[in-house]
């Protein structure tokens, strides 16, 4: 009889298991494939890794204003996969030593309920708690899988070879993120998007530029279409169309009092990040704490498009009365320096509200490392007055922070 | 007659310059070579785009495992400071019309002192309040001078090639980042210090780890050593031994009501951010403003070595029961998908007050711009508990603290 069984070894299943070993629980967590989830093995960190590959081969193109020349340039997809998976091993080998050294019994098998203290997993596992941390999978429709050139983002890491035109479906993160990495590696690729805008849910400013980079890129991108899929000429047709939560197997009994839910699979952002949350909390209903609910409206994102895009708080279309500061990332030195100019930061500040800063975007080189500062203005209830006063070192890309809140 | 009279167009003298102009003042701003100070034009900014150089040029070692080939690859220096030198301009332009914008009026000239409310830029100007912002300049022993082979660290500008051995002087910052500069652009470095560590003011580990990448990187390091300037083989040795006030002509008057320093000039940190810091200070004098003097501490610094180096706050050995955490880049997914898993931060943290953080030393890539998150850290006075309830994005190297967080 465990205190607590996990269904799913993502984020959402490996964070609740750490958080509950804090709390002394016997904690139980079943995996039906490999240890950590898609985020470790298919999503985010395989994707990161060959972002980083897509980021360094297109910086090669500006190195000639900096004297450095080259030739000869190449982009080898077989020898990046066997680093890539170098990668997933090493990261999958931490997960697992630490989830062992903390006293997390790890399972490995398919997990079916029988009752509602009981799992089958092979044998039969007795539990007073159970979360369900199934995750989240690619969404395809139907009639589209007879066509043998349609896979999902995930099912890229499959192939051998990436063949040299690609269209993709979803102008959303997925979608973006691929656009903007295989682009980058001289692939050929065409997005298209239904609605009239890609990323609709980010500041109309943030959608506008990235639609504008990505085309600039290469990216032949379609709004506002609809695909016929037989009809592309494309070798390669990568669907970014969303997920659907793995609940199946589970939907009797979520509503048993002693069953919760974490990460994808309960809905929310689907972002590593939130499963960690939706851990945090978890664990302080099993420690009796009282849950707060003010940070949950304070779930930072970055897409990771070449230049990143991040957001931490409130859009301007969520604030009445809000007064909107951008500034250029060539205003900063140190961007300049760097020679990534590119880019800004929209900062959303609530004036009757003591000038309190309530929302930010960034686009740039770095968004998503710039994000946690963002992220902690916002958490600290900091005004323009605090940031002011706050030294930013120089030079530094942090000091646009500062740069906005001068300008207000 | 003006409200006040700036002399020196350096970090302290512009802010100043642009902070008074909020304050509806009549400032005059005087500068006897170019605006924009040592900072703009020999400092941060050229070392700051060639140390860009410097990382992408290294960079390229590790393009391999990522799938990406090159050949023949070179450095150029006259290519290279054709760019250093667009981008001062660049900067240069923009500081002069943001201040021209601003009503600031720009005298070009060697200012002398007349009186206690006149001085001299070819003809006399009347103010009321005098700002010196002078600066400093590098250091040179005497005797040195006679050895041809002898610059300071800001004459690297005016050499038409960098010749292929050079010797440098000095293991503090200056020392530290050109040795990590040029050893990256394949020049052979020797670097002295006379005490037993270089960087002697950071952590004991930070200073250990920096050693050992150098000697990584192919740097001689010689410690503990007192120079014989003119025994050392190299074609070029850079004295990195400090700078000195430029006060001269400034003595008499330093002690006056109505004259006040900021910057390099006035002491303290020798920090554009610094110099920036001053002049809010300034200015809340002039506004008749409560001054703050918390935030004194409280002044960050970067170290443009390769790994990069950041501390804010305070170290360990300037607090009584320092609990210290460390947490390695290697154990953060993004640094090692990134592959910049090398380095790691020192989180020291106050257990008898609340376990509160106050202060942190990174070594890593980033670690400049991971210090804003760290800076926002101390200012807000967040402890270990407010950090692990703080949502960071998944993937970023921003987790780190996080991390730390939860180790303690």
């Amino acid at each position: 009889m465990y205190d607590v069984v996990i269904v799913g070894s993502g984020p959402g299943g490996y964070e609740t298991a750490f958080k509950l070993k804090n709390l002394s629980k016997s904690v139980c967590l079943i995996e039906k494939s490999e240890l950590g989830g898609t985020c470790l093995n298919r999503g985010c960190i395989p994707t990161k890794t060959m972002i980083t590959a897509a980021k360094r081969f297109k910086e090669l193109n500006s190195l000639k204003r900096y004297g450095i020349t080259l030739e000869n340039i190449s982009f080898d997809y077989p020898v990046f996969r066997k680093f890539q998976k170098s990668v997933i091993s090493r990261l999958r080998k931490g997960l697992t030593n630490s989830l062992v050294s903390k006293g997390v019994d790890l399972l490995q098998g398919e997990a079916k309920i029988l009752d509602d203290q009981t799992i089958i997993v092979n044998e039969k596992i007795k539990f007073d708690n159970l979360v369900i941390a199934t995750g989240s999978r690619p969404f395809i429709p139907k009639a589209w899988k007879a066509n043998k050139k349609v896979i999902d983002a995930e099912d890229l890491w499959s192939l051998e070879e990436i063949p040299k035109t690609i269209a993709i479906i979803g102008g959303g993160v997925i979608g973006c993120e691929y656009a903007s990495m295989l682009a980058s590696l001289d692939y050929k690729v065409s997005l298209f998007e239904k609605m009239d805008t890609l990323l609709s849910f980010e500041e109309p400013e943030i959608s506008e530029s990235i639609l504008k980079e990505l085309r600039a890129q290469g990216v032949t991108v379609m709004l506002g279409t609809t695909v016929e899929i037989d009809s592309l000429e494309e070798d390669l047709i990568i669907c970014a169309m969303g997920r659907i939560k793995n609940i199946e197997g589970f939907e009797d009994i979520i509503e048993n009092k002693n069953v919760f839910l974490a990460g994808d699979v309960k809905g929310g952002f689907q972002l590593a990040h939130k499963a960690y949350f939706d851990a945090e909390q978890l664990a302080n209903i099993f420690a009796n704490k009282k849950i707060s609910l003010a940070d949950s409206t304070n779930i930072p994102a970055v897409i990771f498009t070449n230049p990143e895009i991040s957001r931490v708080g409130l859009r301007a279309r969520e604030i009445t009365k809000v007064k909107q500061v951008k500034v250029h990332f060539a205003e900063v030195a140190k961007a300049v320096a760097e020679n990534v100019a590119k880019g800004f930061i929209l900062m959303n500040i609530k004036e009757e509200d003591n000038n309190r800063i309530v929302g930010m975007s960034i686009l740039g080189s770095y968004a998503g490392e710039l994000n946690s500062t963002a992220q902690l203005i916002i958490k600290n209830k900091m005004t323009v007055n605090d940031l002011k006063e706050t030294v930013f070192s120089h030079p530094t890309i942090s000091e646009i922070f500062k740069i906005a809140a001068e300008r207000v």
